[in-house]
């Protein structure tokens, strides 16, 4: 069999095998959390080096799907991924996980804490460990690697550093002794990671969804964002979150990216999102999927989807025969 | 033949012959109105003592319309007509004149203004004239009459007060003489009718329309007439008018008369309306019809017909396929 | 003692004698209010035969105060008393008082129901009889009359109709015998006075206050009435009453009449009232007034007057300091 | 002299001597960016190796102020800038600099373009050149260093990697060959850069000002951000921009950080605040400062100071004397 071949064979879409990628290497957060959602159970699962490179494989279809970061509770958001979605071939998200940020303290067996004097981890683990770091480790010097896991498998092939952070997993994976077991500053800290395809009719509403949109705005237009939440409030539909981010083409020039409450079969939304379009230079819808928390969302008065198709049949018999509202 | 078959004859519904009610007796501007209208060319033109008889008459197919004032630039709402219209069977508007309220000082043959010292006419008009009044006939004695043409019928049929105000024309009707031409205070007042009959579908958009709502809000509702704007502004649909009106339910319990640009067939009214309809307890329609002074509506960028129809269109598709806007 | 001295021996303000005008004559409910207000103990009350002659009188210092409709719970605004309070020398409302309208039929003794075939009364008193008068005396003529009490004394005084249409106050005043006691349609129709003098320093809040204002719009200004209303919503004041007016100048050029909850000396009603005078042409203060239901205002979250007053002392230490929130 | 003199002989504040922060090691943007301004002229600059050290040293008093990256146009917001000055001891900025970005790839002397294989860089530097490099070293390999600096220091100092990506300036400072002068993605790809201090009473307004807050909700607050803009909007201020930023102790909990247009001192920016700090559950002033582009807010018909203080003045009047507007 040829090598293109046997690469061909790895493709989802080929084989009728489910195929998804993560952050790789082994060991990070990405896997632990695909490996935590049931879509993995059957699936041939896929490391990549970069958030880029897993979504261009999707776009490729050389997977059929990628778990990738997009939010965390205390770096915020993870921008590389909010803008390969925002922008290029469209991508739709099918499923959304939250993930606890657990960093341990590892090193090759027979380390103990007073033996470290250097450091390899992400920047971003780092960031989340620095008062740990400063109660525990106060001299320490702290070397940036790619990924948590990467400064583990480093430490593994021998590297001249003498510790890394970087997920429990990762000490299993490579070998490692786990000298601190979490040493994350807050206590709480959790990746939201989204689950992306290629655009995809949205799955049934669950009844707990939420729909993420990109939105960008007509040139120099003063007082967009209000415009665009009364859109949205206008219809009882609630946000859980907006994002702000660059369009890379001059200093003050951003997009919009947000979480509503709802899906896009949800009458009140899908006029949200009618009015939407109308108001913006163009919007990206990227997916109506179950809101990790299970939380419902709120429905005011006079916006469930029965409201608003008694109020089009309404309206039609309005147009047809000038008869609305009896009022004795 | 019986009388009550000639009772029915009368009715246009049978008969296929147009006949149009008015606010009498002869000469009031009413009918003064209601003969510069083309409508009124081939029309059966038959009278009545008050808005609420021509308005039943409608109602009962007695009529084919009927053409009653319902506002006027001085003294405002003509509070009776827009009660009549928003509550009972219902009834629509088909068409609006604005006729300038001139009135006249009469009398009969001979008399000069010294002589004048008692003048009958409606609240309406003495309210209209008293600065000319004030000004010319200081110490005059004003008698109220049911309408400014029975002010001037009774002078004609020799009733005890010297003069009469009313429109010029019920000078002609009665044989009597205008001794002050145009005593209106306000230069440019102005009386707006409106032809109602009963509901019927409504005329294709002229470009120039205007379409009356009456708005019932639900109980207790503080912040209801903000969401009702916004509901309207949000759409890019203006108002041109705002009336309160008591339900008569209780001091403090109010409904809403509007008057907004457009028609109900124009894609952003009609959005707006079946909003306010999940808003609002009930809605009535009144009707769309050609604006009296041809303006255009404005209308705002993204708010067109087509702007709706491609915004429901894009919907459909992201509904079916995932698939939104592409953005490079 | 000369004409002169006379005249102003007349005024309140000089004798230190309160007198109130109201609209008379003898009998009428504007009476019947009046005496129901503790006011009205010590007061000489002066009858005047319209609102605009006993504003007049206000304005002229000739009576300290006037007590005049502004609303009823069935026919709705007053409008000469919102026209009249809206523009020329300035007036104050101090207080209101809500009287029940209670109609009753009455004629001269041994007049029996059956006699009854000619009835005189106010067009508006006429208006909330209808159903009764169908209902009880199907084919009677009703006569306009300028008052109800003017229909009961020309009665008394032995006018051709047979019949008054009038408050009960009125039989005992002429000596007429009450036929049928309360005809009005609306079980709880309700009229609304106000207690106006020359503009004085607003009374102290009463915890449950009402303030009255005219607001004019700028030229050719869609969507000020949002901007108003959003004005008021954005610091948590509530409408209880909106009017619009007619300015007599043309057709379509509104001035709008609001009753908001709170008292002037309110810091959220304060703070509304300059914006209002900023995106307003004019706008009127017409008074703060006790509320006649008792009700207390409803204060939204962060709009007490300690709220502003900490946000304006937090903003100066800003402004002074560069120091704002400590957030750990 | 003792060491605690010593200590404190470095100390801006005592010697009466500015001192400046900036991100180092020599050569970045950062310090390009601050060599640009008239500020540094007489001034120590002095480097530190993270955001977070360079404004603790402010905090501790050690430098007089620091200039720090805030926000570039095609990576977006510097999160942990953001996060530094939005919590902790409090900071003012007192001024911006929009510096352009321009990736050099340089090389020890003799290095050409096709000897180069592995390069080192820092991440954001990687992300702003990957078109370059995909395009003209496809092979290539990059390795992440702690900055552009250190990343070309190390290459001086006889690292394994061949080339590096970094300013222009870096060059200079190590002795290395500017390969390609111009590599990153983004045509104009520009660093804002903020001067920080301890908080100072505002400089007074220059007629083009930019001013930050950053605004903590209070407890599920949904239609908080809605709530936000609207104060700002309905007293004319405009934003130019917005970020929401986790506050790191939930998934989901955000504060935000908003650039609006104008100064503290201004009355429309002085009142919005005060509404924002009555609405939010803290309000922390970043300062009041020129813009880097020099353009002018946009005021809005009646919102000047003058308009402000006019109205002010006018309930003042008010409530004093009862007198508004006068209306003929």
């Amino acid at each position: 069999m040829s090598a293109a071949i046997g690469a061909r064979d790895s493709h989802a879409q080929i084989q009728g095998r489910t195929s998804i990628g993560f952050l790789g290497p082994r060991g990070t957060f990405s896997e632990a959390a695909l490996r935590s959602m049931e879509v993995s159970q059957n699936a041939d699962l896929v490391e990549y080096a970069t958030v880029g490179q897993a979504l261009s494989a999707v776009r490729a279809g050389e997977i059929t799907m990628a778990l990738v970061p997009i939010e965390n509770s205390s770096e915020g958001t993870v921008s590389v991924t909010l803008d390969e979605l925002a922008t290029g071939e469209p991508l739709c998200i099918l499923d959304e996980q939250a993930h606890p940020v657990e960093f341990a303290l590892m090193a090759r067996p027979g380390t103990s804490l007073t033996d470290i004097q250097q450091i390899a981890t992400h920047p971003a683990a780092e960031a989340q460990s620095r008062g740990w770091l400063a109660n525990n480790l106060p001299g320490v010097t702290v070397i940036p690697a790619t990924s948590t896991a990467a400064a583990a498998a480093g430490l593994a092939e021998g590297a001249s550093y003498d510790a890394a952070i970087a997920p429990a997993l990762a000490a299993e994976y490579y070998g490692l002794t786990v000298v601190a077991p979490s040493i994350g500053d807050a206590d709480a800290a959790v990746t939201r990671f989204v689950l992306v395809s290629r655009p995809t009719p949205p799955p049934p509403p669950s009844g707990s969804d939420k729909t993420t949109l990109v939105l960008f705005m007509r040139a120099d237009h003063t007082g967009a964002l209000l415009e665009i939440l009364t859109e949205l409030s206008v219809r009882g539909v609630n946000l859980t979150r907006i994002e702000s981010r660059p369009t890379k083409k001059a200093l003050g020039d951003y997009f919009f990216v947000v979480d509503a409450e709802g899906h896009v079969a949800d009458e009140r939304l899908g006029q949200a999102m009618t009015g939407l379009r109308r108001v913006c230079a163009a919007v990206r819808y990227l997916g109506s999927y179950p809101r990790h928390d299970g939380r419902e969302s709120s429905v005011r008065t006079g916006t469930t989807d029965g409201d608003f198709v008694a109020a089009d049949q309404w309206l039609q018999r309005v147009r047809l025969t000038g008869h609305s509202d009896n009022v004795s």
